[in-house]
């Protein structure tokens, strides 16, 4: 089935203790459909400069991924962030933000309407509730941040009983709903509107929230995180693209679909930049899907 | 198979989010022996004062526990510790300790010697290693702590190639192998000598080390964390419980010993002190140990 995504493009500089990538692709949008096109047809809309190194989408385009929704601004750069991680690498500091064709909002060309499954990656909350109106997607999810909880509560109010799954991390779970215990935190979400609720806790792991079940995994144990840079992104671009494979959010599909945004999240933070999840193949994903199987078998 | 520990008794003073708990029983021999007696026969050594409320044992002698290795001081006060927690409640703060009786190594009975399975928790590494040379018992597992990492770093090397298992957490792995990512420092651990390593994360669940597999699991899911003092050693308790009731250590024992350990410290985390585990009986434990299989199963 297909899925489209609508997010942001972007050139990164990052730092971690491993070393540094000067100016190298990035964005939610890129991450996502990285991994969701191992898995599905993957319909892209987002702005981009000429500035953006075009070859970055050459593994998506190859996966049969449609890009007639990336829209070039020939006269703005792309937008451009630059962090650094320290220690254990669960947070970013962020060096420098520099929004350039982001202050325009993505155009979703009328080919996407009516999708199976969409996502509608980190954005203001604002542009994400007309992004979701032009979709016309049977099945929505949606990401956010910190900034659009404190400055868009109540566009994000409305969001939460517009989209079917709600995917964001840890902290923003507990700015949210007050909660500082996470599976309270769950529970709090499901109240607001949403019929999934995936909270990811980084190197720990994730939880899926539904009404019926509640399901936790550990992150796939890499011995190697060079960058988790996009690891959100690539682990929602699995989930989907997974359910989007599969066809309907059974139980047990949901399930899978956690451990194959897993994979796809260990695969980014294992490189610089887009280099894991661009260089992979299915085989490996799916290998990787069946450690982490055995890896939580009671 | 009987189980003998050797550890700590203490009145504790503990303030959380939830509430304050003045001079309540506590300390890692009864938080152990209150999760292990449900599984299987403990013996129990380690010294207290008179001041400490004899009923506390209560349910430890119910399950047929043996009492005969706690030493009672006459003129001396049990181990005291006073300690707070805020936020996400993963860390304490300690306010007090007052050594009293532990200055004092424990005794073990000659009855003791040679059991099957044994735990030493967290003592200073000179009284371990003395320990296991009394225990003489076949399997013998060991917890630690960042003061016994720093002060007696020859000590606890020599520990860790004499014992089998070895039980600590995150923080304590990462400061003892110099490895930020957890999965490296569970290899670097089972380099310096035992064949099992236990790594506990707290809210975020537990990895389990052997030179044949990995496993993880998250914590159980509880919406009630009200108080973690004792939760580490209720887990040890649990795991190495039911190990000693399994008999032996195969990967599928050791896999369903992570999930009782997990579930005897959700018992501790949702009341103070150690209520929690005196009060449930098997068949809740039984039930939970269900529900988190099914909370895990992709």
């Amino acid at each position: 089935m297909t899925l489209t995504v609508v997010g942001s493009i972007g050139i990164d500089t990052v730092e971690t203790p491993f070393g540094k990538a000067e100016d190298v692709p990035g964005g939610s949008a890129l991450y996502f459909s990285l991994a969701a096109s191992h898995f599905t047809k993957v319909q892209v809309a987002a702005n981009l400069g000429t500035d953006f190194p075009e070859q970055a989408w050459d593994p998506v385009r190859k996966r049969g991924a449609d890009l007639s929704g990336l829209r070039v601004f020939e006269d703005q750069n792309t937008f451009r962030w630059s962090g650094s991680y320290a220690g254990n690498m669960n947070e970013a500091e962020t060096l420098l933000t520099e929004l350039n064709v982001l202050a325009e909002p993505p155009v979703v060309p009328e080919a996407y309407q009516g999708s199976a499954f969409a996502f509608l990656a980190n954005m203001g909350t604002d542009v994400q509730l007309r992004m979701l109106e032009e979709l016309k997607a049977d099945l929505v999810f949606a990401d956010t941040m910190n900034l659009w909880i404190e400055t868009q509560r109540e566009n994000l109010d409305e969001l939460l009983t517009k989209i079917d799954g709600f995917i964001l991390n840890d902290a923003e779970a507990r700015m949210l709903t007050g909660e500082t215990n996470l599976i309270r935190a769950g529970g709090a979400l499901l109240e607001m509107g949403p019929k999934v609720v995936v909270l990811k806790k980084g190197e720990h792991g994730a939880f899926l929230f539904t009404n019926d079940f509640h399901f936790a995994l550990p992150s796939y144990p890499t011995a190697r995180v060079v960058d988790p840079t996009g690891a959100g992104d690539s682990f929602a671009g699995g989930f989907l693209g997974s359910l989007a494979e599969m066809g309907d959010l059974t139980p047990e599909n949901l399930r899978r679909a956690m451990a194959y945004g897993t994979v796809a999240a260990s695969m980014t933070v294992e490189e610089f930049s887009t280099k894991g999840l661009s260089n992979c193949d299915r085989g490996a994903l799916d290998n990787r899907f069946e450690e982490l199987c055995n890896f939580v078998r009671i």
